[in-house]
């Protein structure tokens, strides 16, 4: 089944302890495409200025990424600098420059419409719920999101959790939106808020899948994804929407949603993020193949597997 | 086959967001050992004062542990208070006071000398090396340490660690010991110094094994074990060494050191770790039972587990 992805793509300039690039394609929109397209037909919605050309468009295509929903708008492409000098696993941000994104009113292809799968990548709630509303007839609907709008637009941000199935982020995003430094205890709350699926991601440690129960009983709905070790972390950008596009993508191709299907989507996912962290911005992304996916697969695996 | 273990015993006054506990027993050895003896035999070295009295014995002999090596010295007990406020994976100390422990010379009892497993816990690295001496004939020794001995007295902890089969340690501590914030180059370095195995605990995210390879692959001797997230950490003090009690007393409880048992050994530390976090102290080791622990551990195989 095909998954409509809304979300931002961007030019990004990073700068990691294994050296710097500059204005990379980048995005969370394009992180969680070119990571889903392995495993289901995506779609993507997003605007891009002028500086967005052929070579960039090919990044899509070549991963048969449906693009008809990326706007080109009169300006220049949303812009991010940051490093990861200090600590490789939070990005301190330099520059910001929403360009185009400024003034992005999103708009659904007719093409796009009987997509079963709806991802709401890390926007402004105001626009996540917009595009929420426009696709009434999906199947299944994930999202993420980001302090800054947990801070900044939390009204508008508990708008989107209530048509929420899934909501993936991070510990500290997950303790800020409770307002409860207890893991278990902040992903009940937040679910309790709408999504009744959460995935927490922990960075370098794996990520944590909760599903909602009536039974209020601890772990019995829970299961824990283990990342890799990595040998050399090259640039985590990116990593968490990599994880989303494995996640979802896997989701999606899969006939029935399971409990052993969410499992296997929770390793999909690591074994995507840590992917993405092995050369700059997109570059490993789309270098990828699905053989190579699929050994890292058993290798995670193994890693956790108890006889 | 038994454990022999040296470490502190102490008298913990505890701070967490559930409350206060004025002077509980305490201590590195004993949270081990406790640990430990629901898998094997095992003796406790240590010193403690005049305030250590009958009730503070019946601790260990209700669980059989053979307290025989634990010296009586004129004067107080090891002392340290401590609070968890602001951050539950990490104690801030208020106090210490080494009392008895200042002038600890470790006296070996004959009957400990045909013990097969030995473990150094968080003492003095010189301390450490003494009793590593006095015990030639052990089959395993592991060991932990923490930041103050790494900061404080690298060369004689450098000494212990030449002597070690296997160290026990924390995510800080590991890139401390190696000056590396890569956790699989840490691992290296550390594993260089001397121990081939190598735990490294990674609070409420589990812990990872590292076993060194001549060939150099990363991951391919690399195993992760979980930990169960927590509804309520009540009191995580003796986690860490709980965990290394879990993990090497099950490991002393096994006819040969294969593969899975270095695996299930992680699990039983993980589980041991979580069963100490649940209340005050030791109070919830020594209301333990051994079918308690299979069934978590039945638990946090479930937690990984993929068909």
């Amino acid at each position: 089944m095909s998954i409509t992805v809304v979300g931002s793509v961007a030019y990004d300039s990073i700068e990691t302890p294994s050296g710097r690039r500059e204005r990379c394609l980048g995005g969370a929109a394009t992180y969680f495409s070119l990571a889903a397209s392995f495993f289901t037909e995506v779609r993507v919605i997003a605007v891009v200025g002028d500086d967005f050309g052929p070579e960039q468009e090919a990044v899509f295509t070549s991963r048969k990424i449906d693009i008809r929903g990326i706007e080109r708008a009169a300006g220049k492409t949303f812009f991010w600098e940051g490093s990861y000098l200090e600590n490789l696993n939070e990005a301190k941000t330099h520059n910001t420059e929403l360009n185009v994104f400024a003034a992005f009113d999103p708009k659904i292809p007719a093409s796009y419409r009987d997509s079963e799968f709806l991802f709401l990548a890390n926007i402004d709630p105001v626009l996540q719920q917009r595009v929420r509303e426009a696709m009434p007839g999906v199947r299944l609907v994930a999202g993420d999101t980001m302090n800054y709008w947990i801070n900044g637009n939390r009204p508008a941000l508990l708008e989107v959790l209530k048509g929420l199935d899934m909501l993936l982020i991070n510990d500290t995003e997950a303790r800020m939106l409770a307002g409860n430094s207890n893991l278990v205890q902040a992903a009940r709350a937040v679910m309790s808020l709408g999504p009744r699926f959460l995935v927490i991601k922990h960075g370098e440690y794996g990520a944590t899948f909760f599903h909602g129960s009536d039974k209020g009983k601890t772990g019995e709905r829970t299961f824990r994804a283990p990342a890799l070790p990595l040998e050399q972390v090259v640039d985590p950008t990116g990593a968490g929407d990599s994880f989303a596009g494995g996640f979802f993508g896997y989701l999606a191709s899969q006939p029935e949603l399971t409990p052993g299907v969410f499992r296997r989507a929770m390793f999909y996912g690591s074994v995507m993020g840590s992917f993405a962290c092995e050369r700059f911005g997109t570059e490993r992304l789309q270098q990828l193949s699905r053989p190579e996916i699929d050994a890292r697969f058993e290798h995670f695996r193994e890693l956790t597997h108890l006889d």
